[in-house]
């Protein structure tokens, strides 16, 4: 897709927008400032819902933001009437210091649930972030740094799209994993900004397709947070129409997913206690649905997971989880490779087990399972279905992560 | 209920009843001979079945068994014809040597998948086997023992239960986990016999009953296993109809759940790397489908699995399992509390949260949370539905024992 340029520094491509980004201890605070821009955002299927994730979806029943607050360290989810209130004391703050109106201000919280805010010291780091507001490739990596929890990299990522017109856009965002990622998107905070002009509709259905192949397609422990939130915004700076006749410029949305899927599986590789990165392929299933329900359930077996950690090209575990995934396989025509940046294994061809006991198969795919990136590819030899999701192994680490997160 | 009392000695407590185990490293095998029994069987879900199971099911078309094989240390799992020639050797060799018919005996593997089965050593073992077959309870154990893969002990159970007749019938069974083990029975065989006297489709129906609030209700993993089996027979030795005017006797029901249940908890409880044991129960739910998806989910959750190894009371992470379950949840009326032996602490009450910071409840939890048993009591206050899960902590064992599972 050579439409789609990837370009460094972060939410510093677009024009019209200042981000910053502070942090005290585990409590951090982004604030993005984007006045004017027609936004919306795809949130937590959980139905125990964080009061920012409340609050937010009422304030983009305009389709209207001109700031995002977001803190890390507590999710402000269980935290009742209070939990609500403090949203509207950290909104004021931010809309008083910024001179914006204060229906037009998001908000998202990441961290321990069942605590309430301290509102304090979260109020403190929020002042000292808007003292940082910029827009310097610096600010957007700071915003970046600043919504981490257990993640061990900030994650963000910007690209210029060339539309069909010839014209070009940018698109640029930030999110935060690591753990609790899984379908329906666990644990993630997101905030994609554009410079196109789309309206929120729009980009409601834009977005709504990115995350189902990006942000939906990545597990990490398929437990699923409160918090969740992908928030997308349009500030119009670049003054170029991505929608032309009522129809989305098809670029547009491929660029969109490139960069959510650029995010999507950083996040999958900053898993929590993750030492390697899993890529699975899935073709040739009966349909789309099948075959995500394959790559996913792959990516989401704690068995395979655990095989990948200790290096063990345990394919049985793979046909097993396709097995239990429901969708529909036949043992005699699939096909199971396993690859790295080196090598491209079959494991079992049409059926056929080529990998077994002391066959020159089974020892390169042992020597691909060394690496710290691990494609599996999957044909069912049944349909034209395909799908990709992407995930990480399970380690001691992760264990050890989440033995030791609240206490 | 006191119309059941659990008795020592497993299989041995069954009249006419033969079984025996035997090993050669990893490689086990169990048989059970129990001429002329009624028959009935509840197997996995999963897509791939291995060959065993196939071949098992066709032989329960005629709701008649004889003797039962079981080999530990190879599933015969994705073996193609090979596989099922496999079946045919090993039953010819039992039937030949019991000189029992050979459509009357049923087969069961577990172990590694897609390797075919090495036969050779498996008949030695199974002629090693043959010669040992006894109803003592040690015969019992043997046979317990020859089952176990990852298992760090035996499970077996024995019940006397006295009918609503005031007749007494007995049930015992033998099974084994410990990984993969997940709703729909990811891989356990578990073989139950009982000197009743009921029909092969009556059995269908009491097993299906007892397997939904048993084996269906333990978590370890979530992976569901290929060769999952749990085969009942009824040999009729004690004479007793337990079904009169088409009428199951519901004490017979309980017990048989009873029994099932106790089984279930010992595979939790020997879930592989299991340091804690975990049950969760849920009332007052919507119905008793939604209080299952609650309950299991909670025993699901990887985040949870591992508080509970680092002894850490994150009530937030019982909340949000039971906010992605896809059950009903009021946040403001549902009341959490965990128990041990000596003490149970309420967490949230009612929505109003009791155990954060310095709170005398979160002491008493932290101290809870460091017990080898942990009750997880949930309370929805939204209807009558109630369900009960179990399970076990998340731990580096865990990932340990399937990083180096097969090589």
């Amino acid at each position: 897709m050579d439409f789609i340029r990837v370009i460094d520094g972060g939410f510093s491509v677009i024009e019209n927008l200042k981000v910053s980004g502070a942090r005290e201890g585990k409590y951090g605070v982004s604030i993005i400032v984007c006045p004017n821009s027609n936004a919306s955002a795809v949130f937590t299927s959980n139905k125990v819902v964080a009061a920012p994730v409340k609050y937010t979806k009422n304030v983009l029943k305009k389709g209207r933001i001109s700031a995002v607050f977001i803190n890390s360290g507590n999710a402000n989810c269980f935290t009742g009437q209070q939990g609500l209130d403090d949203c509207e004391t950290l909104v004021k703050l931010v809309a008083d210091d910024l001179k914006l109106p204060e229906d037009e201000i998001a908000i998202s919280s990441t961290g321990v649930i069942g605590r309430q805010m301290p509102i304090d010291i979260i109020s403190k780091v929020a002042y000292e972030s808007l003292s940082k507001l910029g827009n310097r490739p610096e600010n957007s990596l700071a915003a970046a740094k600043a919504i981490m929890t257990t993640d061990t990299f900030p994650k963000e990522c910007a690209v210029e799209v060339t539309l069909t017109t010839g014209e070009t856009v940018r698109i640029a965002g930030i999110t935060k994993g690591s753990g609790m990622i899984a379908p329906n998107m666990g644990t993630m905070l997101s905030f994609i900004v554009t410079d196109a002009v789309i309206n929120s509709d729009e980009i409601k259905m834009a977005l709504k397709k990115a995350a189902d192949v990006s942000f939906n397609m990545i597990v990490v422990d398929g437990d699923e947070s409160t918090n969740d939130t992908c928030l997308m915004m349009a500030n119009g700076a670049s003054g170029i129409n991505v929608v032309n006749d009522g129809k989305l410029d098809s670029n547009f949305q491929d660029a969109l997913n490139y960069l959510c899927i650029d995010l999507a599986k950083k996040m999958a590789r900053d898993g929590e206690g993750a030492t390697k990165f899993i890529e699975a392929n899935v073709c040739g299933a009966k349909d789309d649905e099948d075959a995500r329900l394959a790559a996913k359930s792959i990516i989401s077996s704690s068995l395979f997971k655990s095989a990948v950690f200790g290096g063990d090209p345990n394919w049985g575990r793979i046909v097993s989880a396709i097995g239990y995934s429901g969708c529909d396989l036949n043992p005699d025509t699939v096909t199971i490779s396993i690859a790295d940046d080196t090598d491209d294994v079959d494991l079992v061809r049409k059926g056929e087990i080529l990998a077994f006991d002391d066959t020159p198969y089974l020892k390169r795919a042992e020597k691909v399972m060394q690496s710290k990136n691990i494609t599996v590819n999957i044909d069912m030899y049944l349909g034209d279905g395909e799908a990709t999701a992407w995930g990480c192994d399970l380690t001691y680490d992760y264990v050890k992560i989440n033995a030791e997160y609240t206490t």
